[in-house]
């Protein structure tokens, strides 16, 4: 059986290697971590589990099969070409880099090694999410025609990025995994009250070939916390509270319906507001559902559903957001090929 | 005692006239109405109303000495330009014209002819907002920060004017009666789904010389109906959920306290989440309090709280939104007195 | 067309007088007030009602065909019994008597005179209750097993009945209408706080011979309003929430499922947890539906759905619920016909 | 140090051993149970702790000097009798015992071996509700008027207890805490759906000599779930809903203010609704309380707030209860020293 070694043992670590053991499609799991008393609490935590303090030495064992980085965003890409280069399929965690050339380097270096890359978005496995993804491409929403988030709460001031790459990453995940057409102009406006330069509010636009108008409320200086998603369609509409435990997921059969006013001889539209359905959503941890996705792409040579093409397309639209930021709201094309 | 002329008795008209005739500050009440079977309603409806069916009529009459206009927007510059010139106080549904010129216009020729001009702009007056200005104008809330509202619902599409002209103008007041900065640069994004031109959804960003960041978010297109605004101060935050019957009003005793991490010696901030304190909102109609403002500026001499001189900023503010609109979200820069 | 008094212009008579006027089925519509100052504010607000100071004048109008009553409770018994006795329909406010034996009376009265006998329990007529006695009568949440009701709120204390009388009533009502069953035993427990023998707080039992077990709480001392009732099924289960402007009515998918444990050989139970469903509910004045009912067996001779036998069974079972409280909460039995 | 041995390893022992782990006022840690796998388990998941195959073993080890019992509500009886008379201090799960007698049979016992005998009610030790008791025990709310509390939903079907001993033990537990004031009359009412004498649904109801009046309804066969407790004194009233994470604890600014009717010569009562205060919740797991306070109370003689005269009052009132649900909610009057 092919063995992983975990990179990092700080906040998101831990669970990676609970995840990785519990599935057990890897054997043996190993922790790296060159801090010596994080490993030491690493086995402790983890019976199972064996450690290693180098990521070279990680690199040169045969029987380590795959790489899963949870180490700072600055070193995603160095760490994960490495791995790469060392003939690792690569579990990184989200953001996949931190410029565009960099995740679409890490791209092409695994599609030429045939080598599987997988991004940690855990958002796109979450069952709510899932549930929703069908509906979209059921088709039962028909055409879509807007997406607003407010993912706001009093957050911890990050140090090297700005509220967009904090949380926004996240509805740029699930609006990447509800849809595979992707927004052809970004805009982003943001205000640093506190450190220079690191917004802590921060409002994304997107605008779509098909009409799909997206709009991303982040902020870390709010008394409450939202989870908010509206996804509106023609003929329906969603409401996504991810805070709300009982009922996530809303759909509502509510659509436009445009009539003519005979009276005045122009086009009106009526509101059509009817019954409201909400699923049960099943109770499964989304980081179970990543870590056996990229377990099954890497014995059965597939891809996983968030895998280094996702990664590297919201890597893009948050690329395009900063330089938005940079130049006060101003409209940044993007081409997709 | 000094009679008022109510013209139009459509929508608004009727609240306007019971409401004046509640106040009893005016003798006789006047409804102005072309159509004769809405005039007729408006009789058989208020038994202490008088009925005409010329505006030029009223105009001519000495015991009117106001006139309140319910009248479609475009007509508000016209008829209210007219009543001054006679000499009439008047009252103007919101907004107060359609352009900065024209609303400006109406506030130069009524303090020429030392007459009071008074804008509906109903939410100044209600209870909730009027407490909210107290904790801001208080200190209570330290510096303002930002200002984050959502005015979302099923709304009619409105053929004449778009969402920011129908919705956010009643942030616009809010947020300008709780603050008498006025915004150094707007920018408005907005979409028009179905009938072009005219924005079904619209985002709205001020920014102001004090550092104060307002983002209003605006929808006719929601399956649900969300009127939520956030008030964050650098001391403590409001929340204000105009749907919540009960505790309409909430003040977050939480701030952002700086701190410097010595171990790596730079400045961090924390969070400071603390109790919470809902006060209680007294019951009493809003349209009743501004009636009552304005009947006391035209027997005291003075100058209602949503006077002229307010609901041409508000005017400016859209006007300047509506340029960014067409800008693609350009910055507008706006100069005040 | 036949013509109606509605005695009483005190809080439930303006109600009666705008929705008979507006439904049309009776001409004249008569306000009968002893007090004067009362009558003319009636005929100011009704411009076209009728006035009469005297209930024994309009007996004697053979014009009147029918007479609605919105007096004290302690009047209805007496007045309703005139009324039947001068050959007019009746249509009785809650309750519909004091004791059992005057609703009875009342009911056997109305039937031996062939008039229509109706009470005013406006909650049957509303949107929400008549959809939840669609889904129940269906048959589609299975065998009703419990019925729990909250019904509190900071009340106004009563002088002449307490809060079962008072509150739980619409419950009665609601439960009396989704099924024909009838409690066997009453249990009744309360606590008067301020005034004697008028308890502010009561709890009501009832037992059904099919199993059914109902459960009422009513407050008049809660600083929160709470409408909230469970119905549950052995197949599915209703949560109504009156309160709830958007989504009163929520059917869950939810059972008990039994299986056998068969390691321990017994028998288990299991839940079924699966998706919500919140059917639209159309907007439409309760008492217009009450109303237009009727009027409706005035006209065609048929019986209201509530109709007197419908009051007379409330009343019922609230005096056994004043009796089991007298007596600390033992059972009363009640046999039904 | 003195070490303690923990006794079962099914749902809560490990919740125990965790927490005593964590304590670190014990040592060693010993996990006691007969069965080899949870056993096994038991060790993999804590490795600090160490293991014994059987309670008799670990009343010899003279290194224990504590005893925690995570086993069948039957069992605590003997286990803790046996305890006690080693010559150990005895921590047990709620309840403490299935009888009265037995409960006090614990309670002098371990009195008169001076040993610490602690129950584990661990609503007692939750942050909210510790809070509610300084504001009821500071006198704050006035003289308590009445408790009434939903503890409702989805729940496992018990084969030995029925809802009362699994549900509303925890609401006795907080008003047991909130005052010294024990019921002098007990009533409860239930209705077993499924299983016959294990009624899924309760109502209990507690007068005291004070005044206070108590309900409680519990029921396993509720779509939703609530957690919901309101506390009206006579000054003013608390909500206490242990699932809002937010604000769990609103203190209400309201109260009940007589005056006299003069027109009609008599009392009247007003309610004085003002505003709505909620106090900030630290977030600590309950059960780390409650481990430290046992083991306050080993170290240094005392008792702990939930010692053995805390949970035997609650056996008394749950067997009283369980008399009335036999008699058809009979009232059982009960005495207190």
């Amino acid at each position: 059986m092919p063995g992983i070694a975990i990179v990092g043992y700080g906040y998101w670590g831990p669970k990676l290697v609970r995840n990785f053991l519990q599935n057990a499609a890897f054997s043996p799991v190993v922790i790296v971590e060159e801090n010596a008393d994080r490993l030491a609490r690493g086995l402790r935590e983890n019976p199972g589990a064996q450690g290693l303090g180098s990521f070279a030495e990680a690199l040169q064992r045969a029987d380590l099969a795959a790489v899963a980085l949870a180490t700072p965003v600055a070193t995603h890409h160095p760490l994960a070409k490495a791995a790469l280069l060392a003939g690792k399929h690569v579990l990184v965690e989200k953001p996949l880099a931190t410029t565009a050339v960099h995740a679409e380097e890490l791209v092409a270096l695994a599609a030429a090694r045939k080598l599987v890359l997988g991004v940690d978005h855990t958002y796109v496995y979450h069952a709510a999410v899932q549930r929703i993804r069908e509906f979209v491409r059921s088709g039962e929403l028909g055409q879509l025609a807007y997406i607003d988030s407010s993912r706001i709460n009093l957050g911890l001031f990050q140090h090297d990025v700005n509220v967009l790459w904090d949380l926004a990453v996240h509805d740029l995940a699930i609006i990447n995994t509800l849809t595979d057409e992707r927004p052809v102009t970004v805009q982003a406006i943001g205000v640093a009250h506190l450190t220079q330069h690191i917004e802590n509010i921060g409002i994304l636009i997107l605008r779509y070939a098909s009409g799909l108008f997206v709009h991303i409320n982040c902020s870390w200086v709010s008394p409450v916390k939202l989870r908010h998603m509206l996804i509106g369609g023609d003929k329906k509409m969603i409401v996504y509270d991810d805070l709300d435990g009982n009922e996530p997921v809303k759909i509502y059969d509510t659509g436009v319906v445009a009539r003519t006013d005979e009276e005045r001889n122009r086009l009106l539209y009526e509101y059509r507001a009817g019954d409201v359905y909400s699923p049960r959503i099943p109770q499964r941890e989304a980081l179970a559902n990543l870590v056996a996705d990229f377990a099954q792409a890497v014995q059965a040579g597939g891809r996983p559903v968030s895998d280094g093409r996702f990664g590297a397309d919201t890597v893009r639209i948050l690329e395009a957001a900063q330089q938005s930021v940079k130049n006060r709201g101003a409209e940044i094309p993007l081409t997709w090929k």
